[in-house]
């Protein structure tokens, strides 16, 4: 029996504010649940009667089974699978040391939040295991974003940084710092792409601020094929963020 | 002064049905607007008077002016850029001996129209010019579809087709016809990667299909990095197009 209270909570998680207040998120559907739990502090399930029966070996520091009518006033899914979890959003700390020898993202300002979700899973994909956001990119515990990363964010490490404090660090450890601008080097062609390095990728609307880019070190560019000919103007950042991610590991493969 | 039947026809075209009746579709946002008018025939236009006044050369069958508020009500978008337009549908025809030269893309009952609107964008940006759509795919006249090529819409043809028919066709041709699978061939690795044929992307949830995967000549994989670490179990499509795309195209950069 879910309690008017606990409605309460978990709707009121739909807001930053709530979130960043209790320091709890929301997540639905089994896969991001199961992928979740297996990460991060579960400290409240809710479940059909049916979704429990499947999955008996669910731990958390608590479960109330809910009737379908009463899960239908929690979820924010229009097919609800029967389960929705609260997970303590995690505190990440991290270590230059550790960074400098891997492939990292960061986000200069990303707004959309489908857009977010779709670069963590890429990063998953690609085994990139940090992302360093800038204060002002949408927040990664909002409802959308933790749906699209359909379990990807169990496995990213999504840290909230001012980005250009940040990028200046790893300036004086002389990381490579990469972004991708119009008048860069054709990333195909480009000889030296490291195993190691901050790849930023920039605001859907404005691409990276000035005084972000002034930490890049290296300019890369997306060709379109043929080259010269008219086309979008642009690539999506989730579709640019695919691209330039590829080409890293590729040249590792 | 927008009439209550133009209004009527405006907001009817949100159904497919009545784009097929019709042979209409609506766009909006200036941009698009504009793309689409060097290509296609606008039949109707309505646009507020600010947006007229910057945009004076404009051609249409018929050009209405309309306030703020008559504007709010055919409009879909949140933030209204002044300009709604009627397009008639293109009816493109192919030839077998122009595709096969080419490279291009076919579409397994692709379902989700902000994917199917990003694949459009895809191939604009690298310069596949006909997309070969099974006729279960989403209708690339929706709104949604519309806004989400950005433009690209007027620059790639897309075909509704019998895809075993047409693939069947492409195969007595002896044209390259590529899919990607969990047991193709690393994509990176994949010595022939040719210049002209078909790429099938699959349907969201199951792929492609049996009926359509036996003309697939080559099996292509897109490998997670580090290979086999547990990582997201799939890319979206519109990920994996862009993947797939920029590897055929990177050969020949």
């Amino acid at each position: 029996m879910l309690s008017k209270s606990k409605i309460k909570l978990i709707t009121s998680l739909s807001h930053k504010k709530y979130r960043d207040e209790s320091g709890l998120f929301v997540a639905e559907s089994t896969k991001l649940v199961l992928d979740l739990m297996s990460e991060m502090e579960c400290i409240l399930l809710v479940a059909t009667n049916d979704w429990l029966k499947t999955n008996s070996n669910i731990k958390a520091d608590e479960i109330i089974e809910a009737s379908e009518s009463e899960f239908s006033k929690i979820s924010n899914q229009k097919t609800p699978q029967g389960v929705l979890a609260l997970f303590r959003k995690p505190n990440y700390s991290y270590d230059f040391d550790k960074i400098s020898s891997r492939l990292s993202l960061a986000l200069d300002d990303v707004q959309d939040p489908g857009n977010l979700g779709t670069i963590i899973r890429i990063a998953d994909w690609f085994g990139v295991r940090n992302i360093f956001c800038s204060l002002h990119t949408a927040d990664v515990y909002g409802a959308k974003t933790v749906q699209a990363t359909m379990g990807a964010l169990a496995r990213v490490r999504v840290h909230y940084v001012n980005l250009a404090d940040f990028l200046q660090k790893c300036s004086e450890r002389e990381l490579p710092i990469y972004g991708t601008f119009i008048d860069g080097e054709n990333i195909y062609k480009e000889k030296s792409l490291s195993k190691n390095g901050i790849i930023v990728m920039g605001n859907e609307g404005n691409g990276i601020a000035q005084k972000t880019e002034k930490y890049v070190s290296k300019r890369l560019f997306i060709p379109n094929f043929p080259q010269g000919e008219t086309t979008s103007e642009s690539l999506n950042v989730g579709i640019a963020t695919a691209l330039v991610c590829a080409e890293f590991r590729r040249r590792n493969f």
